[in-house]
C-alpha cells in the first residue's frame, strides 16, 4: 500500500472567505505572527501500489471530483510508499 | 516572508464521511485504483519570518482555532522561506 495526497488550494487569484475568517480571528486570540491565512483541501488517497497508470488516475480524480479547477489548483504527491 | 502549512486530518479511529463519500464516488466515475479516502484541512500561513516563538504560535492556533483536538490530527511544517 502506499499513500497518495492531493492538495486543493483555491487559486491566488480568487477571494478564500474561509481563510480570511481564521486570518481575522488569529489577532483576536492574541496570534500577531500570522499575516496571512489560506484554507484548502487535503485528500489522503490509499493505492495498491504506485504506478503511472494509477498516478494518472488520480491526477484525473483530482480535476473532476476532488477540485474545481476554475477556482482551485491542485497538487499530487506520493507521501510514502510501503 | 516564509509559509507555514498546517495539515489538519480526521484521527484514524474517527469516521471521516466526507473520504467515505469521494471513495463511495471513485468506483462510479471508472477510478479503481483507489481503495481508500480520507479528507482534512490544509492551512498555508504566510509569516515574516520563521522564529521559534512565530512556530510555537502556528501550534497553539493550530490546536486552538485550525483543529478540534478530539477529533482531528495536525502537523505543522514550514514549506518555504523566502
Amino acid at each position: 500500500m502506499a499513500r497518495v495526497v492531493v492538495d486543493v488550494m483555491p487559486k491566488p487569484e480568487i477571494l478564500d472567505p474561509q481563510g480570511k475568517a481564521v486570518a481575522g480571528a488569529l489577532p483576536r486570540l492574541g496570534f500577531t505572527g500570522i499575516s496571512e491565512v489560506r484554507q484548502g483541501k487535503r485528500f489522503e488517497l490509499e493505492v495498491a501500489e504506485v504506478t503511472d497508470e494509477v498516478l494518472a488516475q488520480v491526477h484525473e480524480a483530482a480535476e473532476k471530483l476532488l477540485s474545481n479547477p476554475v477556482i482551485e489548483n491542485f497538487t499530487v504527491r506520493v507521501e510514502d510508499q510501503a
